[in-house]
């Protein structure tokens, strides 16, 4: 199939990926993580996010996020997240259903909470009849393409402890973000005061697998219980240590995730000066959200699929991956151009 | 690693399946399933379990069952199944926590339920206080190494049926069975009455991957919602399709399996004349069960490891997989002899 | 302690109800409502709210909610609620925890939705990666002591049942809803298309024991199970059945609900003409929200104790109930009055 | 209706405690546990089970457990009690769909469960595919009619606490078994090692209400969350402790647990010589189990009505209570003859 701009996870998976799966697959390990290959992936952990990182690997997205929920809450507490956020749309009510919680969210301009947003959330402390507020969640990069600043996470983090509760990271797109900011993970991490990561692989050049990182220690006490109860316990789990391994080596994340926002922004360079289309966020990863004619993007999307965003406001979602290329993107354009002048 | 005989998912990835794996990997598709790789491997599950059959991937042996049972119950079941089954044993309660049913057990001989056994837990339907009991669920091949005939199968079926229950198969090792009985999946499976398979990949020559296969129509209605929601809804779904394709190629799986269980039976003809050993259960699959002395065990261990069964009786639990060779047999039951003799 | 202004559940019970549970204390029932005064109570809420009407009584009023929600639910799908619903706010989880729903909320000016708020939350109907919307949960009288007419909540359940959903009621406050619109229970329940309905009893006159009633046929097939494991069913429930049989007789519900929403009248027409008090919703049942000075609440809260709803804005909420006296009343005010010049 | 032997909650409710209930029905009260009559019956707990107890209101037996065993559990813990016990038979899975544990469970002769047998379960410890035991729950007095020692209790505590576990009483009938020891209900809960217990009020005169009661400092931390999550969390809770409070008034409570112990007995005496009868326990509380022909059964619960409690055996349970009369015993056992001489 065509490479289009659906998702970053309709890509591939990157040949060094591959090539370090074939090397692992050797003779016998022991399963469900206590191999040589996961300890030396939960060690490149510990090197880019800090020495009391403790990782536990996993299948998907979703269960990165509500594992690291339900390691840091009992049923009685809520979650505060975005709107927008994939934990409160994209997720099928899975981490009420697993956690137990309450899911609060506040509206965003741009995917992004700032502490004035939470007080709407932030009582009934020690009272029985209200969910007891435990937990913020922030996306890093957001849903909608735009990069919380350290300093910007260091503030929720400090209003999160304040209030003994505690701040998750859903980073199914950190790479991106990492890059945009020019910065290494623990600057914008550990060192804001994060206190569990979802750390996102799928999405940015692997074929499965997820990371679930506590970053101070005490955290993760009984996480091992929840991984298996949450059906999370990878037998063969060299296979997804042995991807991040490759993920870290030779800085590959940062050159995936380096092209594909490249890419975001040259795509929104191209659209922005055409008339009859609006970009509506800030491009600061891989995404780009444009407004465009319901009938133009119905007939591009049988060539590019890509999803709409906000159907009422006839907002589309393009995004680019680790192997869009240029004339992906030429082409496209040109193919829009050509549609709205038919129009 | 040394090969050993801890378990078949200690073994790695078959060269068959990398080459499918790496042939995917081309280019964009759409994620989360609607992909032609994913729509062939759903056929070829039609082809072997008859036309009717629903399948839907997952990661995990645990999943599998735990959404299986989830699809067909409501909270205020209950699901019946041997004390020595995975779901029991090995699931660190996730049946429960997911579909809040209750798991009730019978004791067995060799892992395989009979309907006079159920006696004990048939009953109270229609009665508030009590769990309705609506799943029986088998093994096969089952954790202890033993087989279900058709027939056998089939009278649980009826039992069920006859409840208005329905008849779960866990099929983690369903290649081995089906190797053993000389038979095709369909025979066991769908025309013996079983209403839902967990069917496994992963323990034989897979690298993640298992399916869910319901075989009569009406039952997988909402069962999507489930997947995604039990954070089993793989993005890139198109890997675990495509290694379930070259499961099937060229039967692949047989191969795999005739191999595992052809081991399985000469390590257990080596074993069953040396004196200090005796094999517990039939070896019909890729299991053999001894007890050995505790010492002679322990030091084997280290070279060679597997797991304690049953550490009361000093019973054990060899597993053989698709990549045992006659040597690694040979060299084990060689150096057993020399520890029994040190003894 | 001195009848305050708290909540209408800290009044005691009816002379009435007290003197019924006396009359059923005779010899033995059969337990959990195989009894003849179960029987005669569920034939009176037939003939309130329409022959079809099926009724199981539980202890509490967030019981009735998380059971009616359970009943009618799977735990993909979403609950639409106003933001100030007891069921999102005052209920600590309970909703997600027992139904695995996501309880989605709609800002509102009075606590009463409207259909054109709901849009935010009305999509993604079919798409596995999205809750499922099922169920849109109003209160009658709201928790802002404002009442839905009978056309505005028919035209909730008209688009509930449109998009194959269901509208319920938390009727905690349905007598005094009742009494305001000047109409029968069923004109704005069963008539208006309500299809389950928390009918409460405790907030007004009784000990203890509210009811679910489900108000189409259909609708309660498993009903008997979900209460039983949701801990709700009672042993002796004739004492419940009691309660409700006294509450219909001679309208007794009518007289005490009248009294509480006239005494609700009388406060805020005694308190709107004071300088420094604004009343800031409608006065339609027996609450009434003011603001006043925090000081001042202060020091009145401990003679009559009342809690604050709003603190931020400095706003109150006055209950009153079936036992206020127009006594307690002038000597609240006079108090208040005394309070606000020492300011 | 005639009084039977179906079950103690086919009774009423004792005048002592009617008079209670009235007493405390003056003026309002602040509602959900903060008033006089609530602190004052949890005093009476501490001075009947030591002065550290912690005490919680709720509605039923059910809700009793099931909330015990969240307060000491996560999901991944298990509970192992006798496969009679009533959380295992009676209780609809609620303690699997509340807590998310699984439920273990050991054959007993008498309902009694003693160390040997917990054998079987108390394994696994820190390997995460197995639920980690956390709760040994035994029910005194038995569903079986039978009752522990303090020392067969203090050798379950001893064996919980060694292995980091707790143990759980269901004293649904607690003043029974307090009766037939002769001992104050300090002795075999609090001095025996139990940990949290469930005490019962319903089945011993009481109209509603039960009480959790955390025997040990430091295990109750949460457990208001837990209570208002479960739905168990009364508004007008002074009418449950009002009702606790006549209960410890007086020793009403062993008045009357003597008498329903008393009047099993009588029956037992009176059944023991009949031909064709077999009393299959001992009679140490206020249960009787006897075997007796099902066409007899049959006929006499027409019009004494009581349960089959193992139909394959013709075994039937026999309940007297508070309120049983000699003349209820003399009139059934008469006519019990009767229907045998008809056989």
């Amino acid at each position: 199939m065509k490479r289009g701009f659906a998702s970053d996870n309709n890509a591939g998976v990157h040949p060094d990926v591959i090539k370090k799966l074939l090397s692992v697959n050797e003779g016998h390990t022991i399963g469900y993580g206590s191999d040589p290959y996961t300890e030396e992936a939960k060690q490149l952990f510990r090197e880019h996010l800090g020495s009391r990182t403790d990782t536990y690997f996993v299948f998907t997205g979703t269960a990165a996020n509500v594992l690291s929920l339900s390691g840091l809450t009992r049923p009685w507490n809520s979650v505060i997240t975005a709107f927008t956020a994939h934990l409160e749309q994209d997720e099928c009510g899975a981490p009420e259903k697993f956690t137990g919680c309450k899911v609060l969210t506040v509206d965003t301009a741009d995917g992004k909470i700032d502490p004035g947003m939470l007080v709407r959330h932030m009582h009934g402390f020690d009272f029985e009849h209200h969910s007891q507020p435990k937990i913020i969640s922030v996306t890093q990069a957001t849903e909608m393409g735009t990069v919380y600043t350290p300093d910007e996470i260091k503030k929720l983090a400090d209003l999160a402890h304040e209030k003994d509760m505690y701040l998750h990271m859903d980073g199914a797109r950190i790479s991106n973000a990492a890059v945009s900011l020019g910065m290494p993970f623990k600057s914008f991490t550990t060192d804001s005061g994060v206190d569990v990561l979802s750390f996102g692989g799928t999405k940015n050049c692997m074929m499965y697998g997820e990371a679930v990182c506590f970053l101070r220690p005490g955290l993760s006490e009984n996480f091992k219980y929840i991984r298996k109860q949450g059906m999370q316990l990878a037998s063969k789990m060299r296979f997804i240590s042995a991807q991040y391994i490759a993920f870290f080596h030779n800085d590959l994340w940062k050159k995936c995730a380096s092209h594909a926002n490249a890419m975001a922004r040259l795509l929104s360079e191209k659209l922005k000066n055409i008339e009859g289309i609006k970009i509506t966020q800030k491009v600061q990863a891989n995404g780009v959200f444009v407004i465009m004619p319901n009938d133009v993007a119905e007939r591009i999307r049988e060539k590019y699929f890509f999803y709409p965003w906000d159907e009422q406001k006839s907002e589309y979602r393009l995004m680019t991956s680790w192997d869009t290329t240029e004339e992906d993107i030429g082409e496209f354009v040109d193919l829009l151009k050509d549609e709205l002048t038919k129009k």
